[in-house]
């Protein structure tokens, strides 16, 4: 009898097959079970809804906390999508004898961050289970965007020599919650890059004209987000190693640990790709907020055809990347 | 140190004051916070917002499970807020070594359940958490309804003399998982109500005028439901014990355990207040569909004051009816 493993949650090719296999079998929408936003029309209107249950594990870490998670993680799906994040549903299941003064905290953070993203907390819902039924604390957040026609995203325009942009540095929330973890003697400064990002994404939707798609390199990290890209669009991209925007002590943490950067969660990034005539305009929109400092080009696309992500290391050579395969680090979100 | 305790779960007293201590303290909407469904504005479509989590124990019952419940009590979440439920998300929490077989028993569900219920699941996430940080497993779902101007209710115009409609026997959900619980060595033949109540819903409110409000029953029972529309909206209200539709089953179970059937919790009833002339009009829609049945008028609004429920028993005394207090039965949904 089959049973469900810690890899069936970690965003990489476990999670995809449980998604095609049970869900999408059941509730038909292969599109979107596997995209994080669903757009739909409401009247006459487009809107944009996603759904993220957050078990992270420590509910607090360097950086922030699972309240502020669950509200970025959820404006930032939206945002990607191309939406206007405007409402947000909070749901609580609290483990019995869990600190109310925790939970204070916890739902703090959650309406700070509701103000900076400019969102609207507007249903909630709590349970209680006993004590072993849960891990202290799990939120559900669902998050409804408007759509404008202006900011629409079409992936199915990426062209051969499109960019692809990050809008900083990666694995910084990986590494963050091992380190918060404390179950590897780690010691780093490193903070989570949890943050909201609709602001940022909306400057770059009024100002630009050609963004294909963009996407929050979350659970299963870059490589995971750009292979699912290739797949679905079937274009082969190249990015460059060298040109990878990565903290010194994610790297140094990485080459102890054995990590690979690539598949660590972000959660305060996005990739996007765009024509190579507005690289420069959308860096600076970029580098113009705190969260988007160190944006990069990473690599280009070079086919409209194979469906590959290939890694050109520094020495020259060329390797083929897939998604996150086997579990990595369960409870990162 | 104060903690969470089950009873801040179970709808009644200690769930409230949660709410107000630490959610309307933080999120700043009280109104939003209480009702299960909000009402919110995008550009000019009035839509309905509900989420609700799911930790009902155990997760397969008579009359159905997890999934059917996860899908009916949102929908009936937007459905007596007057909307007409259209959109689903669904979230997962599952324990490691769940089995594959009864998840997709559950997803199947759901998806039966959607498409009776007609509304769409267009967004979903699973997550996995180890051994012993869940039980078995937890699902959200959000909704999103549409509002439009025919269906609209309005708690400020009820009056003295307004009816109070219930949709059929309650009690029968809370009885039907204490069976199922196993714990009691109580046989019954008492199947859970669980049912989308939408199609019912909007029969109603297609053809009357005066549904003042519309509720669901749930967590906390007919007692705690209508205490609650007594005192938010300062009314007065009569009901007979001798009107109460009570399966005899339930009335057997509740007597030997001594639950009172007036704080079970219901999955597939609703109760409104209407104006005496549709008392008629609308009993007969109701009892038109299977799951109404039995509908009844249970009481009388009888002063626009005080706030209190008052119930009236066989005998002809009266007794104030306060919301459930202190823990009952802990995950019931």
């Amino acid at each position: 009898m089959k049973r469900i493993n810690l890899a069936h949650g970690d965003g990489g090719e476990l999670t995809q097959q449980l998604i095609h296999d049970v869900f999408v079998k059941e509730f038909g929408h292969e599109q979107h079970a596997v995209m994080d936003a669903a757009a739909v029309s409401l009247n006459c209107q487009d809107i944009s809804v996603s759904t993220d249950s957050f078990v992270v594990n420590p509910l607090f870490f360097p950086g922030g906390n699972i309240g502020k998670l669950a509200v970025s993680g959820t404006v930032n799906d939206l945002a990607v999508s191309g939406a206007v994040p405007k409402f947000l549903t909070v749901s609580f299941i609290i483990e019995e004898g869990f600190l109310i003064s925790d939970l204070k905290m916890i739902v703090g953070a959650m309406a700070e961050e509701a103000k900076k993203a400019d969102v609207q907390i507007v249903s909630g819902d709590t349970k209680v289970v006993e004590k072993n039924s849960a891990d202290g604390l799990y939120i559900n957040t669902t998050g409804i965007g408007m759509l404008s026609n202006k900011q629409c995203v079409n992936p199915n325009t990426i062209q051969e020599g499109d960019v692809i942009i990050v809008s900083g540095s990666i694995g910084d929330h990986g590494i963050a919650i091992l380190a918060a973890r404390n179950e590897l003697g780690l010691i780093t400064n490193i903070q989570s890059d949890c943050a909201s990002l609709n602001h940022m994404t909306n400057a770059v939707f009024n100002a630009a004209h050609s963004v294909r798609i963009m996407r929050d390199p979350t659970r299963g990290g870059l490589a995971t987000t750009l292979v699912e890209i290739c797949e679905d669009f079937q274009v082969t991209m190249e990015i460059e190693e060298s040109a990878l925007p990565i903290h010194h002590e994610v790297r140094g943490a990485c080459d102890i640990l054995g990590f690979e950067p690539l598949y660590l969660a972000n959660e305060g990034k996005i990739i996007m790709i765009c024509a190579k005539e507005e690289e420069h305009m959308i860096l600076d929109i970029l580098r113009n907020f705190h969260e988007g400092q160190e944006a990069q080009v990473i690599g280009y696309v070079t086919k409209k055809e194979k469906g590959q992500l290939l890694l050109k290391t520094p020495l020259g050579s060329t390797r083929r990347l897939n998604r996150l395969s086997g579990m990595m680090l369960p409870r990162i979100c």
